[in-house]
């Protein structure tokens, strides 16, 4: 266990309904949870002789929660844009993970666990190849995650034949049972790559094991029409037929729901991972978050991977969710910077059913926080701490990162990870996706 | 003069049809002009004992061309957002615009300086009151730039009656005639808010003294309504009836033209300042730039003030711009990395009439540049230069910047101007403006 710490700067924004932003904040880490929350001069009076990290100008939030990503395709950043989906796929992205291993893919995985580290994301929801090495260099790196194998009906670099993959998620779920910060999930691809069966297979698991099932879902028009011509229906209709729509169901992308999606997606509970970035890069769409949030769907926040985004900073991705939805519908009251913010943190946490123990910092909850640095002239003058965060900040204001009570950073030092040695070797792996690519183009 | 001094890095990016990008590039800046550009070893070897800055994993590329801002805006960062339109503008911005003096407005421009240095910007084109506290700040600064006062309607806290606008702008504009870094312009604000007669007078000012004339264009829908109801005719249609569109005319936003008015801008070489980030937070809309780069207008970038934006980081607004039309569209394929990197650089020298003198690092032009610290977990691992600046980057990886041959910032501290001080009166003033808007609301 690590020791008691006492971390206190200018605001502390609880995000806490009952609490929102106390003044000259503090809260006392110990033993992984947040032990107690109130002013600096309160707890440095109740706790004398505690360890202490104070940061004059900073602002102590939440740590940010990303509900979607493929971490390792931190490696394929920039290989290929502005290209037809198709192209972008099947000439680039298809080809390089066909050759990937274990050691590429947890390589990739840290690189893109430092890169979150440093752009104030403490918890992470992935869904891969090879996800045993992503949750060895997620374990490196101190992150919390939940995270799964990528299961679809064709061969897998990581697993083989589509059985296989079932029988490695059930596996991993077990490993990963007790694990304090790693959770493993069961992943069905998407509509358009697993039949229905293996849809249904998925599902079964996840609601054996009672973990959550997450999937790409209505991501765009090519998926909403290939589905209806093979099934006769929405993909979200398809999943409600197959009987897989519920709370622990984490769709990623939505971009396509019309209004009786919307619906049966709130009914069902289901949790949505925006990815507004991505949607916009790959010219996907705008997703009808105005909609999902009146019809009271959670709505959380993820970045997808870097291959379409092309970074994992969440303080861009709020930004870009609180200006995208007011542009679709030309009216400057759609989602909020609140409503962003919500969606990268709390919401987050609702997403992945971990509501009670991150999102927001309270007594009892898992000391998971970030220090933002606000003595920075793009942050200053400060009227208003959530427009500030959402609106003017970048990943690249976090001085501090925690998460369980442990420091994965502190004054942009990532201290969990060799930063250098990753950034090598995934310098030296470039070489080989680059050939890869190039040897297809030929 | 400053020292002559060969700048060198892991990549040169000149965005010089001759030589892109050139590995282990450096560039030599000479009495404020590029006197030489090559490999680091052939520079050094011709100019031996000159001062060197080497930075092993730095990519030198051409400043960043900001082609609207309204600087001193950066006080009202955060005041309000989230608003309907005119809600945000009467009892927000207007009420603590109307208490402006000369003195608040140097300090906003000098915020907003330190921001465009921190983040890569070197030239800047704006429009606000007290032009003259903006022109001072920006010569403090160090910054290029091209400056006016915004005249209108209605009475100025700067300089009272419209009549006493035009003869302050003809002023300005003799007193920097002979400015090596500063170009004073003629602003009439908008259509909407200028009589055809004060638009008549300020585009005959800009042609007599030679000039750009800098005007808001097309903004949003209730514009073009209320200029239909009130001219009969849009509001590129009314400036055209007006005689005023032209090569010299830089015009602002653009989201609303049709086809008709995209013609006539193209056929006029009317420069267009594509904002797209303030767009979509005030709700206005997304410019039709795919339409505007095929007619072949020039198209280049600005930020707008921060109180609709917030920032000033031209790798944010390079970023969405990339991104926003590919997502309108539902097309992967719309405005490219490359074409959103030129809008920020040659686009933008090619607005401001100075492509001759910026916007490209050529033998000849001013040593206008920065240098991005590519050695980052975000922008690791490195396939493409282009696809890295737009798609990952962030203004907080500029590590250097240099205008007209001189270090405005070194290793992220800004060496011509005071930073801490400068916030600090930014912060006293913010608690003014927040007592002003506070009293409009009760």
């Amino acid at each position: 266990m690590t020791q008691p710490l006492l971390l206190s700067g200018r605001y502390l924004l609880t995000l806490d309904a009952a609490h929102p932003c106390i003044e000259d904040g503090a809260l006392l880490a110990r033993d992984g949870r947040i032990a107690a929350i109130g002013t600096r001069a309160e707890l440095a009076a109740r706790h004398p002789g505690v360890r202490a990290l104070h940061t004059p100008h900073g602002l102590i939030m939440p740590g940010l929660v990303n509900t979607h990503t493929h971490a390792a395709m931190a490696l394929f950043r920039g290989l290929a844009d502005d290209l037809p989906l198709m192209e972008w796929l099947q000439d680039y992205i298809f080809p390089v993970e066909a050759t990937l291993t274990a050691d590429m893919v947890r390589v990739g995985a840290l690189l893109s666990c430092c890169e979150m580290i440093r752009s104030g994301t403490t918890s992470f929801c992935d869904m891969y190849l090879f996800a045993e090495a992503v949750a060895q260099a997620t374990e490196q790196s101190g992150m919390r995650a939940w995270l799964g194998e990528a299961v679809y009906d064709f061969p897998s670099p990581c697993y083989g034949e589509p059985a296989n993959g079932v029988r490695l998620t059930r596996d991993l779920i077990a490993r990963f049972r007790q694990h304090p910060l790693i959770h493993a999930i069961s992943v069905a691809h998407a509509v358009y790559t697993c039949s229905p069966d293996l849809l249904v297979q998925m599902a079964e698991l996840a609601r054996q094991e009672d973990v959550l099932l997450a999937l790409h879902l209505a991501e765009n028009a090519e998926e909403d029409q290939s589905c209806r011509e093979r099934y006769g229906s929405s993909p979200v209709q398809h999943l409600e037929r197959l009987g897989i729509l519920g709370p622990k169901l984490l769709a990623a992308h939505c971009v396509t729901p019309d209004a009786a999606d919307t619906q049966l997606l709130a009914r069902r509970g289901v949790k949505v991972a925006h990815c507004p970035q991505s949607n916009m890069k790959l010219g996907s769409g705008i997703a009808p978050i105005d909609s999902f949030l009146q019809a009271g769907i959670c709505v959380s926040l993820g970045t997808d991977g870097s291959a379409s985004n092309n970074t994992v900073d969440m303080f861009a991705e709020m930004n870009v969710m609180a200006k995208i939805h007011k542009a679709r519908r030309c009216d400057p009251l759609q989602v909020t910077a609140e409503e962003s913010l919500h969606a990268a943190t709390l919401g987050g946490a609702r997403a992945l059913g971990a509501e009670a123990h991150i999102g927001s910092l309270q007594k009892g909850k898992a000391a998971d926080c970030i220090v933002v640095d606000m003595d920075q002239p793009h942050l200053t003058p400060l009227y208003n701490p959530v427009s500030q965060l959402v609106y003017a900040a970048r990943g690249s204001d976090v001085l501090h990162s925690m998460v369980n009570g442990r420091l994965l950073m502190q004054d942009r030092k990532v201290l969990s990870l060799d930063e250098a040695g990753i950034m090598a070797e995934a310098r030296a792996l470039a070489g080989h996706f680059a050939r890869v690519a190039k040897k297809r183009q030929a």
